[in-house]
């Protein structure tokens, strides 16, 4: 009975998604999307780490997962995108949450079986698995698919884990 | 008598200096370097973050200057350097700080009068314009460049600033 965060940072939005791992599965908690506003620099981080820290604070998730990224589209938009990446993080680091990185590729195998799964067989999947009846906001639907791959990742030891037999990938050093 | 605190980012090391504006120029308080280890992403980030924090607590600046970065060497160092520089800038802002961003360009003219200056020119005049006797660490100079262009911009009214006649540049939006 384990609440993981997921998290899908952004510069303008930064989704989250909190699932409660039940060992044969997880279960919706929350999510939704932080928006950071159009003001100065220093005030969109704030943003950012005090919408994640409420976040924790709300629903006391003791683990957090985030997308890792390799291919950012160049150097401009990974600055700005590592800059709300760090400002999560440290929200998670500051709560004392365990952490976890996933590439999109682990994502999207993880919860569809195979890396070259589309955008919308992902939030196909979040809905499924977690039983929703209406498609979350893009960033949240993203931040739970983060928030289920973790979970999948963190219980290798449960003989029943979030997917059953359609597990493949490795597990991942926490 | 402000005290400005300047701060360099980067995934290794981070930089800072404070500085106190007296008015007809700055007097050093203090300078130094926050390493941030070799250990997984959220610790060298939340060292950052308290490294700074700490830094705040102790000297009590009120205004934080950043150099702002336009050429990162690639996407996945701009990530790297974005994540520090969120966590620093966070922390400046969980404590309140005015917050300034400054280019190489300006920093450079700010302090040597021409942006094409050399880093040993710009070093030299942080010595100078702050009466040190030894060279200070490299991450600890530039962290003590900055917060002297913070300084010399944010003191755009007084009539002598930082560097009298050697002021070129406009001033920026605090």
């Amino acid at each position: 009975m384990t609440l993981v965060l997921g998290i899908d940072p952004g510069s303008r939005i930064t989704g989250y998604g909190v699932v409660r791992d039940i060992g044969r599965g997880c279960e919706y908690v929350a999510s939704g999307c932080i928006r950071t506003g159009s003001g100065a620099l220093d005030e969109r981080l704030k943003a950012v780490f005090r919408g994640v820290s409420e976040v924790i604070a709300q629903y006391g998730p003791v683990t957090m997962g985030i997308e890792q990224v390799f291919m950012a589209r160049n150097a401009d938009s990974a600055l700005k995108l590592g800059q709300a990446r760090g400002a999560a993080i440290v929200a998670a680091a500051e709560a004392g949450l365990e952490f976890g990185e996933y590439t999109a590729t682990q994502v999207k195998q993880a919860l569809v079986g195979t890396g070259a799964a589309s955008k919308e067989q992902v939030q196909m999947m979040v809905m499924q698995l977690l039983r929703l009846t209406s498609k979350p906001q893009i960033d949240a639907s993203d931040a739970l698919a983060i928030a289920l791959c973790h979970a999948h990742h963190r219980q290798g030891l449960i003989p029943h884990g979030l997917l059953g037999a359609r597990r493949r990938s490795g597990r991942l050093r926490l």
